[in-house]
C-alpha cells in the first residue's frame, strides 16, 4: 500500500486532460509531473469524451468525503477543464445545453469550495480553463473519413459561446481562469483553417497547443496562487548533497 | 481531499527515476502514466543522487503500514531502479559497497514480501531494473566542465558489476528483472564512447534510452505479470459511448 507523503494535483476534464501525458506531445500533465517531481503528485481524471453532465457523479468519487479523508492527500490544484464536447451540436448525445453547462461547472466549484459541501476542501486552488477554439475544416475531413462517415459534429462559435461562458464562470465564482481559446484564435491570426498549428485532428491540442496551455497554466498559477508555484515548494525529502554533508 | 478511485504503481529509484517525466524525452513515466491513464495512478518516488543507503528510511515513508492502509492505493507494481550512484567510486560520499547493496536491494523486497513486515503487500509486483553503462567518456567531459572541475565518480567496469548484481538479486528473489545494460551496451555496438546514442551525459538515459527502456519494461510486465498489462486492466469509469447510447 502507496503512502500519503505528497499532496496532489487533480486534473479534471475530458479527452484534452486525459491525453496530457501523450508521447510526442509534451502535454501539460508530463510537464506538471516533471516540475513538481518530489513537490505534489498529479492525478489525471480526464474523461475522454464526457460532457459536464456525465463528469459530475465520477467528480464526486474523485473526491475524499469527509468520513474518508483519513490519510487522503489533499488537492492543492485543482483544474476543470470542459466544454469541448458540451459544445457538441444537435443531435449529438454530447450537447449540454450552455445553461445547463454553466450551471454544472458552478456545482463543481461548490462542491469543493461549499462549507456545507460533503467535500468541502479550503486548501484547493481552482483554474478552469477554456475549451480550445475548433477547426472545423480539420474535424470535418477526420470525421469523413471513419467508416462509416460521421457527420459534423461541433460548430466554431459554439465552441466560442463555451468558451466565453467558461470565463463567465470563473469571475462569478472568483476562481483563475486560463484562456486557451484566445491566444490559438490569435495565433492562427484569427483564420479557422490555420488553426492546425495548434490542433491534431481540430480537436485536440497538439505539442504547440499543450505548450501554450502550460505556459499560461503555470503564469497563471503563479500570479494567482503563488504559494503552490513549483518554486514555492520544498522538496520532499532532502537533496542528496545535504545527506552526503550530513555523513561526511 | 482526493478520493482514492486507483491503485498504484509506484517508480522507486534515483534520477534516473525521477527524470522519467523530462519533457523531450518520452521517458518511462510519461510512457507508463499515458497507457494506464484511468487504470493505474503513477507515483513517482525518484531521487536524486540517492544512493540504497539513503534510500532506505525514504522507502519505509512511502509505504502506508498496516494502521495506516484504511483508503490506501495497492501498490500493484514497484520498479526497484538503484546502482548508478551506489556504483560510484571512492571517495564519493554516494558509494555504497557491492555487498551492502545487495542487501539493501534485498531489504526492499522483503519489507514488501515478507509476511512479517509492518508494510507487506502481496498484491504488489516488483520488477527490479538495472543500472545503465556509463559512457565515462562522456561523463568526464561533463564534469570537468564544471566549476569547480570535479574528478571522474564512475568506472565502467564497476557500474557492470552493480547491474550484474542486480540481476542476481531478482534471481534470488524471484521477481521480474528488466537487463537495461545489456541491450544499451549492445546497441552501441559494445564501444563505450558510442553509448551516446542512449545517454545524455554519460550516465542519465536520452529519448532513445527511455524508449529501450520503456520497451523492455512493458514486455517484461506482460510475460511476467500479465494481469496487470494495461491492455488487461479495465478503464475506471465506463467509455463515453456506453454512456451515450444508455441514455439515447
Amino acid at each position: 500500500m502507496a503512502a500519503t507523503i505528497q499532496d496532489v494535483i487533480m486534473l479534471f476534464g475530458d479527452s484534452t486532460t486525459q491525453g496530457g501525458w501523450e508521447p510526442g506531445l509534451d502535454g501539460f500533465a508530463t510537464r506538471l509531473s516533471h516540475v513538481y517531481a518530489r513537490k505534489l503528485d498529479i492525478l489525471n481524471r480526464g474523461l475522454s469524451g464526457y460532457n459536464t453532465d456525465w463528469a459530475k457523479p465520477v467528480f464526486e468519487r474523485c473526491l475524499a468525503a469527509k468520513r474518508d479523508q483519513l490519510n487522503a492527500p489533499k488537492i492543492r490544484i485543482l483544474t476543470i477543464w470542459f466544454g469541448a464536447n458540451d459544445a457538441c451540436i444537435k443531435p449529438s448525445p454530447q450537447h449540454v445545453p450552455l445553461d445547463r453547462f454553466v450551471t454544472n461547472l458552478k456545482e463543481f466549484i461548490d462542491m469543493v469550495q461549499d462549507e456545507a459541501s460533503p467535500y468541502y476542501s479550503p486548501a484547493t486552488r481552482i483554474v478552469l480553463i477554456s475549451p480550445p477554439p475548433v477547426n472545423t475544416h480539420q474535424r470535418l475531413a477526420d470525421l469523413q473519413s471513419r467508416d462509416p462517415p460521421v457527420a459534423l459534429d461541433r460548430d466554431f462559435r459554439t465552441t466560442r459561446s463555451y468558451a466565453d461562458a467558461v470565463k463567465g464562470v470563473a469571475h462569478a465564482k472568483n476562481v483563475a481562469f486560463v484562456d486557451i481559446w484566445t491566444p490559438l484564435w490569435e495565433g492562427a491570426g484569427m483564420r479557422e483553417s490555420d488553426l492546425t498549428k495548434y490542433l491534431n485532428d481540430g480537436l485536440h491540442l497538439n505539442a504547440a497547443g499543450y505548450e501554450v496551455l502550460y505556459e499560461a497554466l503555470i503564469n497563471v498559477i503563479g500570479e494567482r496562487y503563488p504559494e503552490v508555484h513549483f518554486d514555492n515548494l520544498p522538496s520532499t525529502f532532502p537533496p542528496w548533497v545535504d545527506i552526503a554533508n550530513l555523513k561526511g
